[in-house]
């Protein structure tokens, strides 16, 4: 499942964006909604990964048994969404080059799975290194002084 | 500042949505963004009011100083984007009708102000009782059973 998050990412990448990405998936495995970060690409300061994939995957009334698979650690503000909504389980590609609310949504009975996967690393490590201000702008970092 | 949220949601209402308002002002009072829940008229279940008053205000770099106003508690979803961005203060027309993460963010350092605005209780009220799974369905609360 990390492999259509990845998918994601590395299409935001592409299209000059922030390389994030995240898919929803049912229980059995069947895709519900993916995206990618669009801050750049729609100047969309609220298209996080995580929001985009659950926006593509339309209304729905339940989603308990639900997965979130996203390729980095969620943010206070796409974790908020997972526990408001009762997302069952989150899959995280990596949270070494940020780790934002998945402790605190392990703490609230969400089943969270943290992976340590190299791709995911690497992407995102060499883009905060490369673009360290539209990161920061990303995850409401403000400038000191 | 709440008027102007209040407004939003009013407008809402009129459309058939969901009557939550919001608006993100910045510290000298200028309008930053407006908006309000649009699940209903978009479909779209990541549009709850705070979230559209934030896109609405675009990208920007620095949150500290911004004021968001909302005629109802934010939820953990728009708790976690306030948390997130370090959206400096936050105001809360009504926490009767529903009471998400506004204590959440007093601990980490928001200015929170609770207010017990007649015309916002009322009016969620009236709603929730009317039309009850809407609601049910815009918080995640999932269907019993």
């Amino acid at each position: 499942m990390l492999d259509v998050a990845f998918a994601e990412a590395r299409l935001g990448l592409a299209e000059g964006g922030i390389p994030i990405g995240a898919a929803l998936f049912a229980a059995d495995g069947t895709l519900l909604g993916r995206g990618h970060n669009r801050r750049v690409q729609e100047d969309d300061p609220s298209l996080h990964a995580e929001i985009a994939a659950f926006r593509a995957a339309g209304r729905r009334r339940d989603y308990r048994s639900t997965i979130m698979v996203t390729t980095l650690s969620p943010c206070w503000y796409c974790s908020g969404l997972i526990r408001q909504f009762g997302i069952g389980a989150v899959v995280v590609g990596e949270s070494v080059t940020f780790t934002g609310g998945h402790d605190w949504l392990a703490e609230h009975g969400v089943e969270v799975t943290v992976l340590d996967d190299r791709r995911c690393i690497d992407m995102m490590a060499t883009f905060v290194a490369e673009h360290p201000d539209l990161w920061h702008e990303d995850i409401g970092a403000a400038p000191s002084g």
